[in-house]
């Protein structure tokens, strides 16, 4: 039986379709560090009143996901710079009342982009091909132009919004995948980033693969922000090909745990957060 | 490990001390009854806020104590009788968005007045003196009115407070005990009804009798409203002059069985009340 008391810290996420990850990945840890503390996820009826229930209940964290990361600028207190950047929020702190804004998916790429740099593994002066216009694909632009690179192409069907992100960070845009590696050249693109949700499980494009295999073999790097399953078509192509390649699931790892962080001030052990990616994926 | 998951159903209980019994009898029945339901009390900082969020957050029952039982009508959409009677709730339900309000404490005590005269325990014809003049104390005035006591006194040093609580159902008003039972003549009373913190656990009268011996031998019935202790001096008083008693923990567990019942729709079994009464006494 939980046994849950009065005087437990509660977090939450707001979501118009919840998952189990983070209730399974923050419940994990706050058991595993002993921490009087549980997480909730919810689907709300009404955004305003949800953050309005965050400050009243003194809820101490809120992620947001689809489709309020925008919204919910307008419902906090500050916003901290990862989320001022890309004017995208998923993660909510409340201290004492004064909400503040962050986007650890923002930082979780960053981090992941700057890792793999200190490793040699990529570099800013390489091109990079992005495919994808919607939030997570503005987090992934801004992560690769904070990091320095220029040559980025967002590949986006969707001319206005593929057109408007490319324009905010100074990229070029392309209509398709072939589009990008004509433009592209005989020497193909080094990096393929795909952020839709081709290769996302139970998605109606689980099998596809975002990027085609000869663009892949040409690559240097490949990254699926696609979270489940870990290994997607493109990182299967991926690691076939003996490319390097950054997973949607360490993203979805370092983005929760950076959520954990900021929410209570503890940074758990590596082996704990492995321990609580496992269990947050054995559902 | 609390094994949650994002499809839990969510109460919760507002309250500017929480205590653990509404988590741990909610969250015993849940567990029992095989819900997929969780309880939490919260200390609000803001009450209209906090009703945002029950409405936001779809939670679907809401239990409201001290200071917030009068405040919360102006944030509700309906009123049940059981409220409206007493312009005092202490339970809120949310119906798809629609919260309706209701008071299980007046419910709770029409039900073991009722219980009582059944068994020929009390009758609507004996003179009840009442202790006290706050929220509690107007659910039970209210209750033995609508059982069609009409011989009523309310003590309340205050005497605004126990003037106003006294007109209201058109009963006599005394400012202490003493001079209700100088009032009262040598047969005393035959009800005494304490409905103030004296002989609560913890609290500064703990030890106190809230009505002086010789009242309770006059007496035909005790009942203490306070919950904890169960066996409070005037109970155990009123037990040793075996008189019927009626005790606060049973007003406790029919409040809080009927706010799980409006909750969930379900009624346990009165094993299963008895064990989660046991679970929410041991802490």
């Amino acid at each position: 039986m939980p046994i849950l008391n009065k005087d437990m810290t509660l977090c939450i996420s707001l979501s118009a379709r919840p998952s189990n990850n983070g209730t399974r990945f923050h419940n994990f840890l706050y058991e595993a560090l002993g921490l009087n503390w549980i997480y909730k996820a919810f689907a709300p009826t009404d955004l305003a009143n949800a953050i309005a229930g965050v400050r009243g209940l003194g809820i101490r964290g809120c992620a947001v996901s689809m489709p309020y990361k925008e919204d919910v600028i307008a419902l906090v207190d500050r916003m901290d710079a990862s989320a001022a950047a890309i004017d995208s929020v998923n993660t909510i702190v409340n201290d004492s009342g004064v909400l503040t804004a962050y986007n650890t998916d923002y930082t979780a790429i960053a981090q992941l982009i700057e890792g793999a740099r200190q490793q040699g593994r990529i570099d800013p002066s390489w091109s990079v091909l992005l495919r994808g216009s919607g939030g997570m694909a503005k987090a992934t632009a801004a992560a690769f132009r904070d990091a320095g690179f220029a040559d980025v192409t967002v590949i986006a069907r969707n001319e206005e919004t593929g057109r408007a992100l490319a324009d905010l960070y100074g990229f070029r845009w392309e209509p398709s995948v072939e589009a990008a590696l004509a433009a592209a050249g005989e020497r193909g693109a080094d990096v393929l980033v795909n952020v839709t949700p081709i290769g996302m499980a139970g998605g109606p494009e689980a099998d596809a693969l975002s990027f085609p295999q000869e663009a892949v073999d040409a690559a240097r790097l490949v990254f699926d922000v696609v979270a489940v399953p870990a290994e997607t078509p493109l990182i299967r192509a991926g690691r076939g090909a003996g490319k390097t390649v950054i997973t949607g699931a360490e993203v979805m790892t370092i983005q929760a745990l950076e959520q954990f962080v900021l929410y209570t001030g503890i940074t758990p052990t590596p082996e704990q957060v492995r321990e609580a990616e496992e269990f947050m994926r054995a559902q």
